[in-house]
């Protein structure tokens, strides 16, 4: 199982990495490009009709401004697609990369995360693997198991 | 497989029907319930601590206004939660349900879809079941296939 | 010379009539069609490769929504690309439309104009054929010239 | 008497500790935890439960994004419960810190201070204090006069 | 024990009853006033420091547009004051009336509750008083369960 | 003639200093004092309701957040009041001042100038004063040929 | 002593009407033009121009959307500018109308009033000519008691 | 053939200077002026009503805050213009340069890109003239394809 991860351009890496980290942490393969909706439509159209051929279950595309990437990845390919708005240096608070992952037309979804959120978009996509397979969920159960217990430690940190 | 859908009082279900209907378009089994994360507090952890175990693969969750339904159970759960920000009688515009959905912490996804975005969530369910699963997966190729043919007659009947 | 002009949905016709409409007023030819960049992506794809040697010069794009049809008929066509925020059904208040459409990254322009502003569109399709035609640029001195006269007139009838 | 004080993070405390300082200004006892709805939610369930039956008569909660932790405390609680909205890292401006706690459902109030308030949290709580007892309100008018004479002062460093 | 109530017109009283409503039901006195931070300064003032000297122990303002109320009475008087935004005709989707409630300055804290929030209000100001009593605080226990009831016979009325 | 300028904090003076150089440079007679809607409840009543029968002709009012300062010296006023939205430290990006200075109700305008723009507060108290008064209006017309000027040697600048 | 009364379009006059009707009802006199700044730009430079010169004291201008009118009146008159922000059919809930008066540069200052805030330009410009003139202070003085009463008659009828 | 660039103040010259870039990239004429909607009406007027008897084609016009300069020469001109929304000191986060630009009433549109979007104005001024010259819209084309290498360059040096 393996989970693709593309991003509009290098510079939306920083922020993409937390996903590629957290998927590792969960030992979870995943495969990394780079794919622009609007400088390089043709690889875009390549990626989305054969992402699922290729032996791919969840896409995560993250992209900023009028981010489209996830969007038209999702138009394309019948897998989950978990979009992640990045807040770019032009983008205006984050709204633009927001409003046009999130508010897909019915039929083609995206499933949308916080702003910059790429570390929970890795969560959801292993999920999304452990929704039908019980090992991969145990990781999940075991990672939640870590949080708490740092808040817990944060907690008596206070005391 | 199965997919779960709460949704947080019975107003919410005009507009999360339509999640039931295209799974059920789609052949997939959903089991619906009104859980409350503000007034059934217990029902809400009971929900979220044993969906997993009772057979729920996925969960979707519809709240409106401070919408905490899905962040709580996915808060719960280990499984993949899709929140539908509702727009509901006294919500600004939409933007309290899909910020309190959207905006998730580190460590706790919701995967969100558009505003009364029912119909996509259920959507998304199936693909997250048809990740790992090619038979629900076909039925997602099929379903795009269905919308292709509508926008082609539409474009039709323009000339 | 001829203008093209796409919309998603056969929904956004109703909006996107008023740039067909006006293109008419100024003797101007167009040819109307539906392309959804979400569900006939394919087709998408050859309107955008293929439009400026099928003999089209500007291109109106009118969608609602996560607004995708814009920003990629741009991405795939040399052409000036006129995008129309259509307050879509689900729309955020036209919000997600407009940024959607507005906020493209660099080299990608989309010339944006007012929510469900398709009376524009046309305008600015004219005015663009204009800009190297001084006879279709007479006829926007005229209609520009008409406008003026229907404010005087209102301000005479206050009198 | 005394004031429960909790928050998602310790990150949050830097914005909580106005709440506690002026609460001792005010010589009103309080009581600080690290309760996270969305990693600790079984302490969560547990502080809002208990707190009333442990000599809680207050409760003010902080929390950032889609801050859920005020409002779940009162769903679970019958005590007042004041929200502060935190401006976290990752949050949009505040919007989604403010509209998650301040939208409640009709049934369980959060009373909510301004964005990063905290002080005003633990002034609004002694006035809850002292709704019924004089001996608080009379410290409140003596805090209230304070404010003034900076005022004052400040005026008179104009001239 | 007593509520006082005011508005800042009777056009505000559709929103307002709501919180006389449900006072009314969890059997506390209120005395319900016109009074218009803009229109009758005076009276504001006289209310603003006197309500606790007439034996009023929580105050609820409810006010539109620019609204002032609630923070004028907050500044005058030594009682917890809570905020109604109400969504008024001229209003801006409720946004001015939210912000200038919620947003008081360091010292002058206004318990702000959801737009239209009356019902909220009303609650919060029994919350208040069954702080530092149990027998109020006996009925918002047994109110929590009426609500708690209603959302489960919902949901038994899905099956 | 003399414009009073006003304000709720001396940290709102380096914003509100521009208004009282604009008004220097024009040769207007300035009063400045700090008056807190919040914590001088008091002064503002005595500010608002004797202004004019101490010769001040126009109000200036700055304030940040939830500004009320502006709108309740209307309210107790018969002059003209500038209101001046300052983007304070907690402001949410200056909505808050502009909306509660903004959208005053029927019957009591503020001249609202832009965020931050005290200067502009300055010219416009010297427009009213020039409204009927040719010799400050003949200043405000020597003003604007200054602006121009400028405006003409920064394009000569960039030959 | 004379207001000008200009808008963009005979569609504002609904909303304008209120200014015109509480000028006449405090006996100043109104003078009444539609000038459009985008399609009679002639017409709105001979305006700004000449205004003062032919008697105006004050300006009030509304107009709705991308709401130029003010601003460039503004720019070319010495007399004081009233903008009211118009709702207009297309305006995105009035924040374009808003925006594009309030946000004037520094220098070229228009006194805003509230969302189709008509009445009190209207007022605004009363209070303006009164800044200098205490007949027309009075009649504002006499106007502000009438509004008192409605309110302490609106509180009589609550009891 | 010409582009005529102008933008209200120097200060805009940074951002701009992207737009001039591009073009001399693209070997287009270009001719750069400062031109003040507020400080130098007289020139803007000039420049509207000659731009096109004077050789230009295509007029790029950059404004911040409340943004006339675009519209205002839309209206004078019948070229095709292009308005830049600049992110200017005291922008509210771009918004008022964005809505005051793009929200162009029927009959006169401006044809916007995205917030200091500059480059993309280039981009879209030579796709305007390409839109009838094949020589201009070859340069487009090669352009595309250097922004495709671009990514593809950046996608390989992820491996």
């Amino acid at each position: 199982m393996k989970v693709g991860i593309i991003m509009g351009s290098t510079s939306d890496l920083p922020v993409m990495q937390k996903a590629i980290d957290i998927l590792e942490h969960l030992d979870i393969t995943t495969e990394v490009d780079i794919v622009s909706a609007h400088r390089t439509p043709e690889k875009l159209f390549d990626y989305g009709q054969h992402a699922h051929t290729r032996g791919i279950n969840v896409i995560i595309a993250g992209a900023g401004g009028a981010a489209h990437l996830p969007g038209m990845v999702a138009s394309l390919s019948p897998l989950p697609v978990i979009g992640v708005p990045v807040k770019s240096r032009n983008s205006i608070d984050g709204w633009d990369s927001i409003l046009s992952i999130l508010q897909m037309p019915g039929g083609v979804p995206v499933a949308t995360v916080a702003l910059d959120g790429a570390q929970n978009a890795g969560i959801l996509a292993a999920q999304i693997l452990g929704a039908t397979n019980t090992d991969i969920r145990d990781r999940i159960i075991a990672y939640k198991e870590e949080l708490k217990q740092k808040v817990i430690q944060g907690a008596k940190s206070l005391q």
